[in-house]
């Protein structure tokens, strides 16, 4: 029984582990608003989304968990950029997860982004997640080393091994739902030729050369495994309470719009409201008007 | 598949959900050492778990998740001070969970904890842990009102949401477990007679007067419910992988002893070793090792 009902799209993926890689799209539908009209929406959504988190922050119940996956140059930062600007910082919190540090990797793979997960009332951006465990570590199972495993993939086997991390995660999952956090998962998917569009970009604009990494260009070798085990970890992790969207990313402008629509959506179905004062609060309250008034002299309502 | 097999002890509960409350027991059996030999047994199991813990550390693969739980004035404190007195303090940490503050009610209950996590080669110890949120907050469920849960016990019913409370502990233990915690679960069991006597020692002691809190008398007409949520408790957390041991807690010394020697045959049993040097590793020390020859000008070895 999930917090919320999630939202209808057609990126939405299916919670019967149906996904195939033959039913992934990284084009926008051929009827997808232009550039404009795709902003001009996008900026009227991140309007409401600033209103709803000041009511999320009032009605203190809920809290909202965004995860961003993607590959290299899909999107993710201008994307939190455009439609998380606006809301109130204090209300928000974005955390980037790379390479795991040494004293991360002294510690299970849950620790670093439990200690960031979003309070009560509060917007939780992961730029990257606990995904990446069984993202870029199952296509590189090199780097499950640093993790030092006392029983690690050779001792298991590897299907035993990613059916427990998938097992781990499904089950954090429902933990944090059932504990009142919103998780909405964000799989912003670009395709090979525009992300080396984009990546040529970097190379070839100085200003953008800051943003290019050659590691971005060899984990194009790895295209092909990393769709695989993106499509099976939406696939086992998929979940009414904790759904994954697959978004075209070829088309910045409708990627965009569409996480800021499915956020707004999903805000929108809670039954979000400030809390109501009983008789003895609203009783305290009269009482210190009452005393305010006095030390005043006058009753500015009267004026 | 368990890390390593629970070691065997008249204490270990037992892993089918079988125990009842009249095979709790509280008094030291009949041939328990004395005191004083009690004490002694303790200091050398003291002494070698100081040895264990360093190799522990060297080893670097498992980390040790001691937890606590045990009614007021069952002698918790004074354990964890017996027994991990004498470990190197930079290889332990010992975490103390109270009240939870308002900072950490706004999260879910496995935030505070999940924090503190011992980092692989470490002993963490938990004095009261997240087994708090299925005992104290069971026996008075109006705590449940300071989470603010969207969905809580109102709507689930008290059966599926204590349910889902077990499950998410049971879930959250086996992910430490698959990642190379080692987790003792000890529940100090003191009689109602023993702990009124400890309780009025506090009050009649002006030296123990600061130990004493008014709340662990009036908990006492709760005693009935606190047994009977520990039981249930154990019987749906107990697991090879995270064995509940239940101690007798009315005699000290045997009760601390009891503690320390499964602590100590559990880490016995793990495959510890100081990890080999490879070729390479090897070869790079005796390339160091001509160098600072070179610079010191004599090798101290020839001496």
């Amino acid at each position: 029984m999930p917090l919320t009902v999630p939202v209808a799209s057609p990126w939405l993926a299916p919670f019967d582990g149906s996904l195939t890689r033959e039913q992934l799209v990284t084009a926008p539908p051929e009827d997808a608003p232009g550039k404009k009209s795709c902003r001009k929406a996008r900026e009227a959504l991140v309007e409401e989304l600033a209103e709803l988190q000041h009511t999320l922050y009032a009605d203190d119940r809920y809290s909202v968990l965004l995860v961003f996956q993607a590959s290299d140059a899909a999107g993710k930062d201008g994307t939190i950029r455009a439609v998380l600007s606006g809301v109130n910082p204090a209300g928000v919190a974005v955390h980037p997860f790379k390479a795991p540090t040494p004293h991360e990797l002294d510690h299970d793979y849950l620790w670093r982004t439990s200690k960031a997960l979003p309070a009560r009332g509060r917007i939780g951006v992961f730029n990257r997640s606990y995904y990446e465990e069984v993202l870029v570590v199952r296509v590189h199972p090199e780097y499950l080393g640093g993790q030092r495993l006392p029983r690690g993939i050779d001792a298991l086997g590897a299907d035993a091994f990613w059916d427990e991390r998938m097992e781990s995660i499904r089950d954090h999952e429902k933990h944090l739902a059932r504990n009142g956090t919103i998780v909405l998962k964000f799989w912003l998917n670009v395709s090979a030729d525009e992300q080396a569009r984009r990546l040529l970009r970097r190379i070839d604009d100085p200003s953008r050369n800051w943003k290019f990494n050659s590691g971005d260009v060899t984990e194009r070798d790895f295209r092909d495994a990393y769709q695989d085990a993106f499509v099976d970890a939406v696939n086992r992790t998929s979940a009414p309470h904790a759904p994954w969207y697959v978004i075209p990313a070829d088309f910045k402008p409708y990627m965009r719009l569409q996480v800021a629509d499915i956020i707004v959506r999903t805000l929108r179905g809670l039954d979000l409201r400030y809390p109501e004062l009983g008789g003895k609060e609203r009783a305290s309250l009269a009482a210190m008007r009452a005393k305010l008034v006095a030390d005043l002299g006058e009753d500015p309502a009267d004026g």
